[in-house]
C-alpha cells in the first residue's frame, strides 16, 4: 500500500492566512506608524512584526492596535504602541476581512472590532488586507452571512427592526447609498462595509499568492 | 413720577415658551402615543399634558420620553410611559429646538438629549416643534453656536479633529450632504441637525403665535 494525499488540499486555511500575513508585512518599513488589525489572520501579521523587531530587521515602529486583544498581543511581543489621539496619521494598516469584492470593498466586523478598525484604517495612507481565498465574493453580502452593524444599547430592538426594514427595501447593489441609509438611522454607530478603503488585498490560495492593488 | 414699561418687552421668554407649548398640546388627542421632548420649552408641554390628563380632558395617552429628566417629570405627573421597543410607531411628538430655519430644518441637542430625541422624533407621524421667536434663523448654523455632534469616547480627540477639518471644508449650504459627511466619520454616533423631520413649528413671539406647516 502506498499512502495517498489529496492534491486539492495541500495547505490548511491557517497556513494560507499565515502566508498572506507574512507577505503583507513585507510592506512594513522601519519608522512607520502602523495600524494593527484584529482576528485570526491579522494575528499572524502582528506576530511577524514582533519577530522582525526582535531580530533588528525592523525598528522604530509605532503600532496602533484595533482592539484590546491586539493591544495585549502587541504588548506581549514588545511592539511600542500609541493611539489615534497621539498619532492621527498612519502610514499603513494590515488587517483581515470577512468578505472582499472585486472592487476591494470589504465586509468586516464579524470578529467584533468594527468601530476601532474603521477609525484606525480610515486614517491610513495604505491599508493592506489579508485573506485566504475563501473570503473572495462576487459582491458584498454574497457570503450570505450578516453585515455587522454596531448600534447603541438604548432601544436596540427598535433600531434592529428599522435596520431589518431597511435591508428588505434597500438596493444593496448601490453600496454607497446603502451605507448612507444605514448611517442615517439614529441609533446606528457604524456598519461593517469598508468601502473604498483597502489599497491592496493579498489573497493566499492553493495556487499561490495574488496581490490586488486599487 | 409715573413708572414706565418698555412696550417692546411685554412677555418674557419663558412666557413665550409656555404659550407655544400650550398651543402644541392642542394637537394631542386621547389615545395617542406621544413623544415627550426635553428642555425648558418642552417641559411646559409635558406639564400641560399632565394637567389635561388629571382634569380628564385627555385619557389613554402613552408617553415616550426623550430623556431621563423628562421620564422623571412625566412619572411625577402620572403620565403612563413606554419606550420605542414596545411602541415603535408614535402619533405625535412635541419638542423644542435650538434653531429653526425657513424650511423647518432644526438644530437640536444643546440640551444634551440629541440621540434619544432623534430616535423618538424620527418614529412619529407628526412632529410639532415649539420655540420662541429668538430661535428662528435664516439658515442652519446661523446662530453662530456649535452644532452638537455625539461621538464615541474611544479616541474622541481624533474624531473631534476630523469633525473640525470637515466643517472647515464642508459646504454647509447643502445640509443633506453635510449630514451624510458627518455620519460617515467613524466615531460619530449622531449630530444635531434634524432635517426634514418637523411637520409643524409653532413660534411664539411678541406679536402672537405663528404656526408653520411643512
Amino acid at each position: 500500500m502506498v499512502s495517498t494525499q489529496s492534491p486539492s488540499r495541500l495547505l490548511t486555511q491557517d497556513e494560507l492566512k499565515k502566508i498572506a500575513a507574512y507577505k503583507a508585512v513585507e510592506f512594513v518599513e522601519s519608522g512607520m506608524v502602523l495600524g494593527l488589525g484584529t482576528g485570526s489572520t491579522a494575528k499572524y501579521a502582528v506576530d511577524r512584526i514582533g519577530e522582525l523587531l526582535r531580530q533588528g530587521k525592523l525598528n522604530n515602529i509605532i503600532g496602533i492596535p484595533t482592539s484590546k486583544k491586539t493591544h495585549e498581543q502587541a504588548v506581549s511581543l514588545g511592539i511600542p504602541l500609541s493611539d489615534l489621539d497621539s498619532h492621527p496619521f498612519l502610514d499603513l494598516a494590515i488587517d483581515g476581512a470577512d468578505e472582499v469584492d472585486p472592487y476591494l470593498n470589504l465586509v468586516k466586523g464579524r470578529g467584533g472590532s468594527l468601530l476601532r478598525e474603521k477609525m484606525v484604517e480610515g486614517a491610513c495612507k495604505k491599508f493592506v488586507v489579508i485573506v485566504d481565498e475563501s473570503k473572495l465574493v462576487k459582491h458584498v453580502g454574497a457570503s450570505g452571512l450578516a453585515i455587522p452593524v454596531e448600534i447603541v444599547p438604548f432601544c436596540w430592538k427598535f433600531t434592529a427592526q428599522r435596520l431589518q426594514a431597511l435591508f428588505e427595501d434597500a438596493d444593496i447593489g448601490d453600496l454607497k447609498a446603502a451605507s448612507d441609509a444605514i448611517l442615517r438611522l439614529a441609533g446606528v454607530v457604524e456598519h461593517g462595509m469598508f468601502l473604498d478603503m483597502a489599497t491592496t488585498v493579498i489573497v493566499a490560495g492553493e495556487l499561490g499568492i495574488t496581490v490586488k492593488n486599487k
